[in-house]
């Protein structure tokens, strides 16, 4: 489903999309409906649960049927992670809801995708809303896909909005191999843990519009065209969308940092300020990137204007020079009559009439040559053509 | 009433229109008047007054034809929600405010709209101002409409600017057909019910502006216009007067939500939490417009500044490839006598003077022609074309 | 006084005057002078001293010949007025110090006109700092007047610039007639009632503005010309000024509403909130009405590019349709001899020589008109006609 | 000193001038220095003391020769104020510095300058450094020097760069003649009256600044040049300047008023509050003059843009009633022989051929003059000629 | 390897060079990793060791072979400074961590460069992650490299990303001389000595930018070219990069300087206040430096349109003069038959002629120009010859 709300095409040909429409869409109910509906997407993938089961020494990892089948893992002293992905059954949802005793409010935020991210306390559960950002295969768009968190003493239940991707498989490898201290620590390390993948899967985004904001950078000074004020618009808007999901994630981040919540240990805060601080680099890149582009933008109406000089002053030059000429053959085009009067035109009789109207032309056209030479206007003509 | 006040008409036609005036208009007091003053116009709706008592049981609905008619029902233990619309008579006013043991400046709030949204706390009382925005049938105007909420122990007063619209049908329905738990809950979660459907009420409208900055994105790149111009300054301006109602009913929200009034329970504020949490989606929504909308008119400028660049594009290379032209053809229109002199212009005399001549032009102009096309000039120009 | 500092002439001939050099004008002390100098100006009106004297039952109005004659009110249980009205001497004004105690700066503050609004507490006295805003006769300009409150346990001294307007008479009459409450209440109600007037003072001023602003919406799109800019930048220099205004007397009512002064009893602090939401109110219209005129300049600029866009559009037009044929037309004046060769311009002996030219000259004509009609020039060209 | 770094030319002369260059200047060590070393510049004036000793009822004033001679005075309960001008000499500050004890630190920050102000609790001294403007005598730029005060409890010691301008004058005759309440006072009030001069001599150079842009503001609408553009640029940069030293003493004036340091008295708070008051009202003004120049800065760009339209408009005007004209003299200049064919031009042989090509072309002429006039040009290029 | 990642070269040639691409880069773990992962660049210089042992009476210096020799050193009561330079070696870096109980995460802050400025309090350890900004050589560019601080209680770590340069030569100068107090302190003042030393380090670079922006002052009024753009463009760009740096850095010193950790004795503290004034300094140059960049940029746009008047001017004051004298002698060019028409072309048989028309082109020309010259259009042509 969700690459049909955030599917960003490769920016050369998203503007004709349709797709592109939905980067700033919420979801919403519809004005008047109970608290607590759920809205199931009809194409949306149907709901598959995998449980993943660990201690020190031991980790399973089990598929679900059905949601009541993970009850008896909840209150066990291993950790056991149930994460469920794709929205596509209420039934199935609702049930789930049940299990883990969530609130109906609760239950709405994680199905009626997307939401704003946020964090709640429900004296025994936190409740984490977060938006997972990843880098497509093409490395040209990413997608956002919204994560909830439900976390318990003895589990942690994690709901995606559909299967294909996210960025959860390294956290599964450290708890299958026993990689790091993952296996060591309880529930808190391992929303910690994700919560840090989440983050993490920003920065390769963030490389990828660097670059494109060094190309501009070039295109801006020595070619700009209408594609480039297209390309500055686009990544403007964005880094728009990506700030709007990774601002209220700092929020989530301090929180859990500081207000101490009996879940989360005071050993696993000291990584959470970690996670805290790639939330502010996030942050700070993207405030970062934008100013760049909003100077680039102001760099783009300077070179177009440059742009407009420089045709206007070869419109100038070449006008200025042969204006003047053309009244000059325009005088000696006159047919006054020479008989009539020796006033006539006498200059048409001269033996070196001719000669001396080429000498007056020549004169004058190097006057003129002279004049913007010396304004210095042939200078930037002659770059122009090294372009 | 209100439609005077705030009615915005299609977008095409209303910069001509005389109502739009008052999008920004706010009640003022008369300087110098009494305050408590209530401010009745002429052609406004009499009021009409609706009583839906109900409890877990029962549910009644009864239209009253005095004020004094509800107090009977106001300290029985049953929910009761008085709902008056339209503010066509002082005396009914009046009388209501004796009844509800109104202070003067809050019936005057009450009456004399639109004010500015706020909430206020009297010991035993609760008074909340809202605005509300409802999409027209056509989809492309909204209307603001001031809704007072007197929240009192068992009942809750409603007070609408005028009987013909308003968002509360839904709440009705669910109170009539016992629908959800609006019934097992008291008056507390009845004013969140409504003030959610008022603040979800901004959603769809939204959307459509939403859709409309996603037509203008193209619109401003292909083909500026001036109406587009006038597009943007007026999803601008409509913008700004969203913001002007939805801000303060954030702080109406985030008062209800935290400050422990007796008269809101706690079951009830983790409600008014997830209508905090659409209010500031609102918000965000309506800031991130207001971005786009400012990227736009940087857009919209510089598009004009490039279609000025093409047309002077243009003009300089018809004008540099013909002004030589004319001018050649000018100097042989000259006549300087060849009887007088044989200086004088021989080549009219030469054999393939005239061929000479149009060679010379045609190498001219081809010259020319090469240099505009090294420099890019005509991809442009052809490109211009296909619009 | 005041009409030298502050008067704003009608928007469209006040650019030129010198008095609006004064619109953000302050007092300040010549540097190294003592703290507490008077500086009385030379053609200010003398004080008059009128005190009113009331409570519940009577109600007296006295003009008195000096300040001291005011002593034997203050310390009585009635409430006493004391509005004094023109700075013009400085025996009667230090007099005023003396016989209301006030510190010298407070007096300096008083007399030293204009000051920023500010309210200071003295413990038993409470001094506020205001300045009065009105609309003038011809509703074109308006006037800003300083008026200093102190505030004792039983009398209430105004200050104000100068004898001819302010806008307290509703409230005398209000004390004449015995309408309203205010007989019935203390110095603090009247201390409210005056500071509600200046505020509701702003209102009609802002409602002028409101329709200035319309009518310049109208103007920046459909006839954009130097008045226009004037102005708009006229618009945000007096908003800017009355901003200057109002913004610190928010604070003032701030204070009043929220600190326990003794002077100020809790029943009329729900009246100075209401004070404060209309002072709330009139700083936000006055933000919306300068972002509005920030929208504004960026349409003018706009509106003169597109306008310059579609000069640009005849010229060209124009200048491409003619420049080829006056080429065509100059090729056939050239004088190459036909006698001398048989190549040179035998058109012109042909029998359809002349009809061709005009042939292919309107060939080339249409095939440019119709070139620029494909491309939608005619239509701007052709509105733009209709204005 | 100061002058060579912050001297301000009048505006006319100073872009060429190099001191300007240090209008942003600060004092910086060189990187790896010892903390506390003190740099002294050659040309600097060397330091010449005064002490101004006074009491109630004496006022004494010595020149000393050695900072050492003020030791007797220190402590004893009259007030004594020393005043060094001038940083020529490290021997006499160093030696400066051990008789008052004050930290390296400190000492390094007085003689250093300019540093930006600030205030400093050490115990039983408290540190301030301010920035002083002056106006200058031509009343067309203005001078920066910093002023240190070192408070102590019978003394107060003032360092200036400078011995040649002050405004501290005032201060001096005041204390000479027993002019106000001066001698009344210890060292606080001493401290307030200097530095309320220091603040007071910022409303001379702003009113300068007023004058300046109520200038620009008719300048940049009647006829905006390039010398409109660089004073624009150089206001906002020198009230830059001002704001930067003006802006950290609002922090100076804040605490000495709210913090209780015992060094200053209750009844000096209350002037310390006018003095705050004060620098209020010039960041105030600062802040509002960088807003008109801001928009004066929209406005100049918007008067270049009309400028442009009137000048294309003229060109349009001019070029679009001749070349039609020019093209029509071409067609019965062209040569095409009548002798050869009857069609061949009949016109040049018709009776009135030549009225009859005079009529066309005035038909041709009037009718785009008629057109140009429908569309009003000729408004605007009248009303340039009156400028 | 931090010359590769901010190397900024000379102004005019960088916008081609690839090195510049990453002076906005930041550190970032793949996503996915595990935390604490050490990421060893292949061309990293190996690290080597310093030590620096010094108390009031002895110095030493010490280059160590491996990481453990240290600890003899780390628990005497004499400071011991452990100076790492170079980022090359995992085993070397990981045993170092070992040696000094670093948390893993610490490590990684410490080695995965670079990371944002911070400061973290870890019971018995102080860690500061700082950047250090250095001018090069040639004056025109500077280099960004990390350096992050251990503080514990006798000794302090530093870790440089590389051996080359460093600003910390002159504090190794004072502690191997004895010079200043530095010997008498312990590690906090070595702490605030090196602090004090980066800080110091940006002032020189400043300079360089202000010296930058001067030169663009006279440049952007007097000769704007497209060079002058980018010019502006890149100082924006470094300013941000600086500021990125400077920023955080505020907030180190500011909780160094205040919150009392037990590792900062209150002596040092007054130094830190100092260290922290500077950083203020350091980023109001920042600030007020991106204030006149910015208003550069406006200037510049300006001048672009200035000079476009001008061209524009020049262009029609040549056209309209010569346009129509060109239109005058095409009259006199046409061939109407005098033998057909007594009315056909008089003028050509005209005793005066072709006096008479010269005489009619002079006088439309000079009424032209006369016309031109009253409206002040040569003032600016002449003017501009000058440049």
């Amino acid at each position: 489903m969700y690459d049909k709300l955030y599917h960003n095409l490769p920016v050369s040909e998203a503007l004709e999309e349709e797709e592109e429409v939905d980067l700033f869409d919420y979801y919403y109910d519809e004005p008047g409906s109970l608290p607590g509906t759920l809205n199931i997407e009809e194409d949306a993938d149907p709901p598959s649960i995998v449980l993943i089961d660990y201690s020190e020494t031991t980790a399973t990892r089990v598929q679900l049927a059905t949601p009541e089948a993970c009850v008896p893992y909840l209150d066990s002293e291993s950790v056991s992670w149930i994460d469920v992905q794709g929205l596509g059954s209420e039934d199935v949802l609702q049930r789930l809801g049940k299990v883990f005793h969530l609130h109906p409010l609760i239950l709405e935020d994680i199905v009626n995708v997307p939401q704003r991210p946020k964090i709640e306390d429900y004296k025994d559960q936190l409740v984490i809303i977060a938006q997972m950002a990843m880098l497509n295969e093409q490395e040209d768009s990413f997608w956002i896909e919204q994560v909830s968190f439900v976390v318990g003493k003895h589990y942690l239940l994690t709901v995606q909005e559909e299967p294909e991707h996210d960025s959860f498989e390294p956290v599964r490898q450290r708890i299958r191999h026993n990689r790091g201290t993952i296996r060591k620590h309880g529930v808190d390390y391992l929303t910690y843990a994700l919560l840090d993948g989440i983050i993490d899967g920003f920065f390769p985004i963030l490389e990828v519009y660097g670059e494109r904001i060094d190309q501009l950078e070039d295109e801006v000074v020595t070619n700009p065209t209408r594609k480039t004020l297209e390309k500055i618009y686009r990544i403007r808007r964005e880094l728009l969308a990506l700030r709007r999901c990774i601002w209220p994630q700092r929020e989530t981040c301090s929180k859990l940092m500081r207000d101490i919540s009996p879940l989360i240990r005071p050993d696993v805060q000291i990584y959470l300020r970690d996670c805290y601080d790639h939330t502010i680099q996030v942050i700070d890149i993207i405030e970062t990137y934008r100013e760049l582009t909003s100077g680039l933008m102001d760099v783009y109406l300077s070179s177009v204007s440059n742009k407009m000089n420089e045709i206007m002053k070869l419109l100038t030059v070449i006008s200025s020079i042969f204006i003047p000429l053309t009244f000059i053959v325009g005088v000696y085009g006159m047919n006054f009559d020479h008989d009539a009067s020796p006033l006539n035109m006498p200059e048409l009789e001269w033996y070196f009439g001719y000669p001396a109207c080429w000498a007056l032309m020549i004169a004058t056209a190097s006057g003129l040559v002279y004049f913007f030479w010396r304004r210095g206007w042939f200078e930037n003509v002659s770059s122009l053509k090294d372009e």
